[in-house]
């Protein structure tokens, strides 16, 4: 490529600030350092994690930087030492790291790879080794990833490779909330065959997280959510039942263990709501309910009696929905090329990178599913 | 028997109300009815519960009641129905049942029987269709048990029948404490080989834990503990290390992590306190960290930030060691004959019922593991 070796100037959208709409700049993309990947982002989504950075935890040292992390692209360019991945590759930049060296990474049970972002710097959520400057100043790059610019740079050990067949515009959502509430369902809760379940809040990851329920086999899927809107998108994805806890006076748990017994067998909380979390364990039945945390908020403490535990509920949290990411995430895509994992479904709206402070207004107001951003041609 | 089928004038001792003496009086203990065993207490511990009964929950519903629910003692006499006993039979009487009809009993995930006490009364921890009488008055039966008197009458799903060379004055303890904290190291956790874990709380049932995580192979096992007196103990049932966090100013999860590399692979709260379960949960390592809340409170909640579970640890609980009561309690009075699993060691006082208010200070004061009261002579 011709740009290759060479600082690119492109386009981003900067988020400058908390609170603040972002801002469409010509930002400096250096070339990848070792072990590095320079990525042409072709499409993004917009997720709920990328607003809770900028409207809700607003940690000082997260800004100035660049948001975005379910995104996929092109190879343009990579450093030395890089031999997986080529100019030209389809690729999926990876908010979670897979090294394949690191004990995590060794282990069967666990996607946590040490090498990531997140291992150092979960709080402030944003990296300061990026390639990025504008006007000077060094913008951060945001969950390591950073899709909401023409290019961005990667670590190889946080890139997967995916089929060249797959449409960047569509497979772009397994970056984030589509792998993240599909392998919920899975990999953390292992979702059994006839087993009924329940899941909270009915964004894109909860959507997901039915779909996986369904997969897995379950006979009854309740979904669950205050926006009675969702309720046909919800048996779109496989959900049997639709409970607003709206149309009730009771606690939801209690709702929930009347329609079934004495409570679900596996509960997923996709709202990152810590009331919600506690609703969903309480909601699993005693004995052998599992409940899984997989909405994301580190504001407040979650909390519940003993009891619920005592009583045999197992409480269990998921991150990128248990996938080891460079190997889910192809996975995931052949998926999808199958037509067994559905994504197109999931997106509601079209727009362009210079549009995305419409898309995140359109998430603000729960009025999208997901919404795609084409950022460069392809 | 001369007593079967006629009502047994004897000695219990009362717990007439809330953060008072218990009182030794005579009372009447009615023949069993259908499917009920009555049985001749023959030796009793005094365990936390019965202290969390009496002076920490104080439920109002639960009083007058004979408070134990750690003994052992012989077969008095059957009521119709009862094939599975006779006259005789040495017993432990369990405060968690199993019917092995209910869907709980079927299912190999848990052992919390449909059938039992808990199901219905766990608030108020007495069950008030009790066979006791005393002076002209109902008393309430403690956990479904009360060994706190020489006769109780039992539901014979919540009777196990047991090795008769077994000693009562030393199995009476696989009634609760034993079988709660080995079980919850074997059964809950799956502690596995190799493991390092941490033990929080060194009372008989911490104490267990520490012998159930060395039974399952664990190649270190950290024994926590404010009483510097209980290393020594500790040691004894395999602990490897001992931290008092009085003796480092720093959160115990922090020294525990240093100590690892990171946290521990297993951890079990076995004090009962809400915020020993947030240090043990905390004490995990990331990526696969299962920490079990073996101890029993139902006055607060527990809480701890959602990365806790997102970043892959699991929070369970446990209860009596999650042994199917009927099919676990003569498995470990086995592992006791076998010499596997320690009793004696746990014993450091024995008295007589009459002297059940002195074993009770003792426990208060952190004085005893276990004092052992005999009731009736074998």
């Amino acid at each position: 490529m011709a740009t290759a070796g060479k600082v690119i100037k492109c386009k981003a959208a900067v988020a400058w600030e908390p609170n603040k709409p972002l801002v469409m700049e010509e930002i400096e993309v250096a070339p990848p350092k070792a072990n590095e990947v320079r990525i042409k982002i072709v499409a993004t989504a917009v997720c709920h994690t990328d607003l809770y950075h900028l409207f809700e935890s607003m940690h000082k040292d997260g800004f100035p930087a660049v948001l975005g992390h379910e995104g996929a692209g092109i190879v343009e360019s990579v450093g030395p030492g890089v031999t997986e991945f080529k100019t030209g590759d389809k690729v999926i930049p990876l908010f979670i790291s897979q090294c394949r060296e690191c004990r995590f990474c060794k282990s069967p049970k666990t996607n946590q790879c040490e090498k990531g972002w997140a291992a150092r710097h979960y709080d402030a959520m944003s990296v300061e080794d990026s390639r990025f400057t504008c006007k000077g100043k060094k913008v951060l790059q945001f969950m390591g990833t950073s899709t909401f610019s023409e290019y961005t740079v990667v670590n190889q050990v946080a890139v997967a490779k995916i089929d060249p067949a797959a449409p960047l515009d569509k497979v772009c959502l397994l970056g984030c909330a589509i792998s993240t509430g599909y392998g919920a369902a899975v990999n953390t809760a292992k979702v059994e065959p006839d087993s009924t379940c329940a899941v909270f809040g009915l964004g894109a990851v909860g959507l997901a997280a039915v779909m996986g329920c369904k997969a897995a086999g379950a006979k009854r899927i309740i979904a669950v959510d205050i926006n009675p809107e969702k309720a046909e998108k919800a048996k779109v994805f496989g959900a049997t039942d639709f409970v607003n806890p709206k149309d009730h006076s009771k606690p939801i748990s209690q709702v929930l263990s009347e329609m079934t017994d004495g409570g679900v067998d596996f509960s997923l909380e996709c709202v990152g709501n810590v009331g919600v979390m506690r609703n969903a364990l309480e909601s699993c039945v005693k004995g052998w309910g599992v409940s899984v945390v997989v909405g994301w908020t580190d504001l407040y403490d979650f909390a519940a009696r003993p009891i619920q535990l005592i009583a045999g509920r197992t409480w269990k949290g998921s991150l990128f929905g248990g996938f080891k990411s460079k190997d889910g995430v192809p996975q995931m895509v052949k998926g999808y090329l199958d037509k067994k994992v559905k994504l197109d479904e999931f997106i509601t709206h079209n727009m362009t990178l210079a549009q995305v402070n419409d898309a995140i207004e359109l998430m603000k107001q729960g009025k999208c599913i997901r919404t795609v951003l084409s950022v460069s041609p392809q």
